[in-house]
C-alpha cells in the first residue's frame, strides 16, 4: 500500500472583511489563531494519525479561540443565547456525525463525533442533542466561558439596525462565519469537519449549513473532502460538499474545477461563502466568492500557509 | 409555453411487510388513506394549481391519516415524545424549508413550509421551531391528537425487546415510516414534499433524512424531484436525493437509472428504503429495495394506481 504525503486545510470563516478596520493587531491573532489550529492538526498527521483525528483536533483549536465563531466565542441568536452547530465524515466509509442547536460542550466537534461513534443516528438537534452530551459526560462550559463582549455588541448593533430599518451592510463574515478543517492522511483516508455558531441574531432553532452531511460537510476517499463556510442556506439549498462529490465523480472533473465552479455560480444567487477541499491525491482547494476568507493550508511540501484577503 | 400533463406520486413508507399481518381489512385501510391523498393532490394539479401546493396537499392528507408515521399517528421516541421532521422543495428555484423536532403542528409540513415563505433560513429545529410555529399561527393539536395505541404498543414492543435482548425484527417499516409526494405540474414545475415522525425508539432529538434538503427531500425543475422513505441515516450519508439530480445532470441518466440505481446500492450497505420521484418529461419511479413500499400515483394517463407490494 502506497504511502501518501499528509496534507491539512482550514478555515475560520469567509465574508467582507473590511481591511480598514483589520488592525496590524488583529491581522496577527486571527494568523496566530490559524496557525495554533493548522499546528494541531499536523501534530496529528505527522504522527501518522487519521486524518479524522486531525480536523477533529483542528477544529478544537479554532472552537477554544473566541476570536472564531464556533464553540467559545460563538454569535448570539435574535434570543441573546448561543446555539452551535456541528459536523464530520469520515471517507473511509462515509460515517458521519452532527449537531445542531447545542449549548453547554466546549468543543460542539466532539459532539458531532460521539453522534457517529456512541449512536446509530447521524444528526442530534436541540435538547435530545444537550441531554446527549451530558450523558456521555462531554466536557461543559458555563454561560460565561462561551460569551464575549465582542458578539455581544454584535447582536446589540444588528437589532439596533434591525430597528432602525437601515440597509444590511452585507457583512457576511460576521454573519456567517463558521470554522472547518479538511485533511488526507497517511493512509490515503479523507475527512471533513465543521463546527459553527452560525448567524448573529438568527431565530433561535436556526439550522444551517455547517451540520447538514451533504452542504457544509462532506468527505468520500473516492473523491474529496469538503468543509464550507458563507450563507448556509444557499449552501444547503445547492448540496456543495457533495456538488463538489458529484463533479468529480460523474463529470470527472478535477477538484479545483469542480469546487470553484460550484462558488462562481452561488455568487450571483448572493450565496456568499468559501470552503476548503482536498482531494485524493493531496491537491488543496480554497476558492471563495467573498472579499476574504480566514484560511491556512499545509500542502505537500510541508511548507504552512496562513492568508485572510 | 408548452403546457405539461401532470404527475403526482407519493408514498406512505418502505420496509418489511409482512403479508401475513396485512389483513384484508387493513389492506384497504392503506389503499384507502393513500388514495385520499393522492386525490388531494390531484385536485389542486386538475384546477391548474402548482405542484408544490400539490404535494402539500398529499402530504397534508397523509399527516392527518393516524396509520402513517407523520402528524396524527407519529412514532414515539424512547422517552415517549412525539418529534416530527418535515421539509419541502419547489423546483422552481430550489427555494426549501424544513423543520426537526417539532411538536404541536397539526401538519409538520405547513410548518416546514412557513420556514420556507416566512423567514430567511431553510431549516429550524426543536424549541425555536415550536415557537416559530405558534408565533405565526398554525394550527396546534394537543397530545391526545397525535397519539395513538398503536404507537404506543409498538413502543413498549420496542424497549421490551432492547431489554430482553433480543435481537431486531428488521421491520424497518415500523421504524422508518415517512410519507411524501413528489409533483409536476402543468407549467413544468416540479415539487417534492416529505414529514415523518422518525424511528419508533429513536433517541429524543434525533433528525432522520425527511428534513434534510439533498437526503430525503429535494426538487430542482432542472432534473427531478425527489422523497424518499427508509433507514434515514444511510439516505444522508449518501445524500439521496441530490445524488440522482447529480446522475441525471452530470452522468446523463435517464430518472429510472439514477433512482434505481440509488436505491439497489444503499441494499448491501444496510440502507432499506424507497422513494418516489419525477422528472421533468413527466416519467415517474418508484424503486425500493425493501418488501413493500406504500405507494400511489397517477401518470400521464390519468390512471391512478394504489400499491404495497
Amino acid at each position: 500500500m502506497p504511502e501518501f504525503t499528509p496534507v491539512l486545510a482550514l478555515h475560520g470563516g469567509a465574508g467582507t472583511m473590511s481591511r480598514a478596520r483589520m488592525t496590524p493587531e488583529r491581522e496577527a491573532a486571527y494568523r496566530a489563531g490559524l496557525n495554533a489550529a493548522l499546528a494541531a492538526g499536523r501534530a496529528v498527521l505527522a504522527a501518522g494519525g487519521a486524518a479524522l483525528d486531525a480536523v477533529t483536533a483542528s477544529v478544537m483549536a479554532l472552537e477554544d479561540d473566541p476570536l472564531f465563531n464556533a464553540g467559545r466565542g460563538a454569535v448570539l441568536t435574535s434570543a441573546g443565547t448561543q446555539e452551535m452547530d456541528a459536523a464530520l465524515m469520515d471517507g473511509r466509509d462515509r460515517r458521519a456525525g452532527a449537531v445542531a442547536g447545542i449549548f453547554g460542550p466546549r468543543n460542539p466537534i466532539l459532539a458531532a463525533r460521539a453522534v457517529m461513534e456512541r449512536t446509530e443516528h447521524v444528526m442530534l438537534a436541540g435538547n435530545g442533542a444537550n441531554a446527549f452530551c451530558r450523558e456521555i459526560g462531554l466536557e461543559i462550559m458555563p454561560v460565561d466561558y462561551f460569551l464575549t463582549p465582542a458578539r455581544q455588541e454584535a447582536l446589540a448593533r444588528e437589532l439596533e439596525r434591525r430597528a432602525s430599518g437601515a440597509a444590511d451592510d452585507g457583512d457576511a463574515a460576521r454573519k456567517h462565519g463558521t470554522v472547518g478543517a479538511v485533511a488526507l492522511d497517511r493512509h490515503g483516508h479523507l475527512a471533513a469537519a465543521t463546527s459553527t455558531g452560525g448567524m448573529t441574531a438568527k431565530l433561535p432553532g436556526r439550522v444551517g449549513d455547517s451540520p447538514v452531511i451533504g452542504a457544509g460537510t462532506f468527505a468520500d476517499d473516492a473523491t474529496c473532502a469538503v468543509s464550507a463556510t458563507g450563507h448556509g442556506e444557499y449552501f444547503i439549498r445547492y448540496a456543495v460538499g457533495h456538488e463538489i462529490d458529484a463533479r468529480m465523480r460523474w463529470a470527472g472533473q478535477d477538484l479545483a474545477t469542480a469546487s470553484s465552479g460550484i462558488i462562481a455560480e452561488l455568487a450571483p444567487l448572493g450565496g456568499s461563502g468559501g470552503l476548503v477541499a482536498v482531494d485524493r491525491t493531496g491537491a488543496i482547494a480554497l476558492p471563495f466568492n467573498s472579499e476574504g476568507m480566514y484560511r491556512a493550508w499545509v500542502g505537500a511540501d510541508g511548507v504552512p500557509h496562513t492568508a485572510i484577503f
